[in-house]
């Protein structure tokens, strides 16, 4: 199988990455911070050794790193954890169900409502357009860091700062961008960031992260136990055990801290390098097809997740990759649970096909596929 | 290591659960659901076969079953998607705080209040207990199958028939008896199960679901991609996309398929009967030391998890699980996250040793254990 569809989750992962998952499962299967037994404590030092290597790669303390089941997740809290009655709050018009649904479902409430800022080709016009929007009850921005559909990134930085300079709270939204592109919660000014495990970062699926800066306080969308201030009938006031309820996901943590190492060991700037050339190849390879249409420009360095989008010829999205399938090619079709972003991008009616690699694609199989594609 | 802990999570795996998992990760780590390829296709056939395991180990439709990150998550979706504001909850007396919390939260937010029925050993009180407190606006009565800290059944059913009776919705949370005391949608008239998928059930941590019975309606605390109606704003109103938002824990699912499976190959009752004669060997032999305290009646065939609760000399709890862990022996002490539990036994200052076998716990362990106890 030619898999391009990493932007959903990477395929394959490392060995080191199953290797992990698999001594996880045999050594550190226990309850950390809940049992004081070696076995135990044993797991909860893998598991901050985690926290920790996440907390380097995007400038968080520690413990103010909360594992979650995915980005969605993450995001819930952090957008739910963050408005109060009254808010208003501003998102892009490219993010992903996983925000838009989550606004909506608030403004339904009668709790938020919320406007929609425009991407743009130019940066500053993107700032621009969150400035615009800004009211005297503006709490929230929400930014996802590149589009899953398009690749284009977000000036986050430049929005951080905007959002700073106003004491707006800012959540990134970096599923697309943790593991290729650098996002820093310092340099950035991202109050919090939601990242899912699975892709980019290439631990198992399952898994996911919200990084909050340092007094940056949420409420909670889930409660439970988490072996500190029992008797206390409130969630604890202290992360991660405020946003980490109930059991955590050891086996996928430790595959999530296997995936750091790898991308450290690679150097994150040596595999976007390549996912980016390699998107590259396939952008050209597109552009020469006739019957191919492209909805952005090439993929540039620090302004395009590794990941493109087109449609070929009349076809419906699907069709297209139904029978790229028949091929043993995989790729994904339809609307990637990113309404906004098509709407904006004008494809509403057929989706996209999407191609995004991983550090494992060839330009090999990049080859095959536009060859393929020219069959069908 | 002797490991007795396995009400905080089961160890070890079945060696099939491990090769699950590792066949998960290498074959099964695709986004199901939202690919057309072959290899997503298998995937989400694979996570289906889980959810029509689990409805038929629990009397539910295959496809009223949503994976979740644990029993917390599960019960947050199940609680706070039921009630609307003014409702009247009605809880045990030995709750969880993933139970305890929740409708702590929900009545500091001004949306509930909520009332707590007091366990008794005679069955019929404690369902008397559970009725003498419904009031007209009681919407949602939520009950734990049995103890997590003492072991102690609750008659489900029993409670179940009086909530149908009532047109109250039933909330059942059986963390310490999915896999081991037979739990069944439809005969107790329990209207939504949630259970971790890592304790009795022999899968991997970081799962859990939530059962739904056919036509019970669910806000949701979670809203994001599921791959159906993308353009829809709010999350879709059919199971179990509706509770289902991101990518899914595939390895920690197909572990549990696995656990169930191994489960289903020595028998239920089987499993039960041989941790109950642990747990009944346990009692015996702690019965006999007279530096031993022990809090409820020997466990009984239906009546009780396997697990118990004591305490040792004037010992805190922590202090003799410290000793029990210098011999290698792994127990968890203290409140094990359920302050009304240690209320209601009047174990709140010290909280409790608790011993919980697993099928894998052998009579020769259980002796170890009692001979080191003498020792400390």
């Amino acid at each position: 199988m030619i898999y391009l569809d990493n932007g959903a989750t990477s395929y394959p992962k490392p060995s080191a990455v199953i290797s992990a998952t698999l001594n996880a499962c045999k050594r550190f299967s226990f309850n950390s911070g809940r049992g004081g037994y070696s076995a135990s404590v044993k797991t909860a030092e893998k598991i901050y050794s985690v926290r920790e290597k996440i907390g380097d790669m995007f400038d968080y303390e520690p413990q103010n790193i909360a594992f979650t089941l995915n980005c969605t997740s993450a995001l819930n809290m952090a957008i739910k954890g963050s408005v109060k009655t009254g808010d208003h709050v501003i998102i892009s018009s490219l993010e992903h169900n996983s925000v838009w649904r989550v606004v909506n479902s608030l403004q339904d409430d009668g709790i938020i409502e919320y406007d929609i800022a425009d991407f743009s080709f130019d940066e500053d016009e993107t700032v621009n357009n969150f400035a615009r929007l800004i009211k005297s009850n503006t709490s929230l921005i929400v930014c996802m860091a590149a589009s899953n559909v398009f690749g284009v990134a977000f000036p986050i930085a430049k929005i951080g700062a905007l959002a700073k300079q106003l004491g707006i709270r800012f959540v990134v939204d970096a599923a697309q961008a943790a593991g290729v592109i650098s996002v820093s919660g310092v340099r950035d000014n991202i109050d919090i960031l939601c990242a899912p495990g699975h892709k980019c970062l290439y631990g198992n699926m399952g898994t996911g992260f919200i990084a909050v800066r340092e007094g940056v306080y949420l409420n909670t969308i889930v409660e439970g136990g988490t072996g500190s201030e029992s008797v206390n009938p409130k969630q604890p006031d202290f992360l991660p055990d405020r946003l980490e309820a109930g059991t955590l996901n050891n086996c996928g943590i430790l595959s999530l801290g296997a995936g750091i190492d790898y991308i450290n060991s690679v150097g994150m700037n040596n595999i976007y390098r390549h996912e980016l050339r390699i998107t590259d190849c396939l952008y050209s390879g597109l552009s020469r097809n006739e019957n191919v249409q492209l909805y952005c420009p090439r993929p540039q360095w620090k302004k395009s997740a590794p990941l493109i989008s087109f449609n070929y010829k009349d076809y419906s999205s699907e069709k297209t990759a139904a029978e790229l399938a028949e091929h043993n090619i995989a790729v994904r079709a339809g609307l990637h649970c990113s309404p906004l972003a098509h709407k904006f991008f004008n494809t509403l009616d057929r989706g996209t096909v999407r191609l995004s690699p991983s550090a494992f694609t060839t330009f090999r199989e990049c080859e095959i596929f536009l060859n393929t594609l020219k069959k069908i």
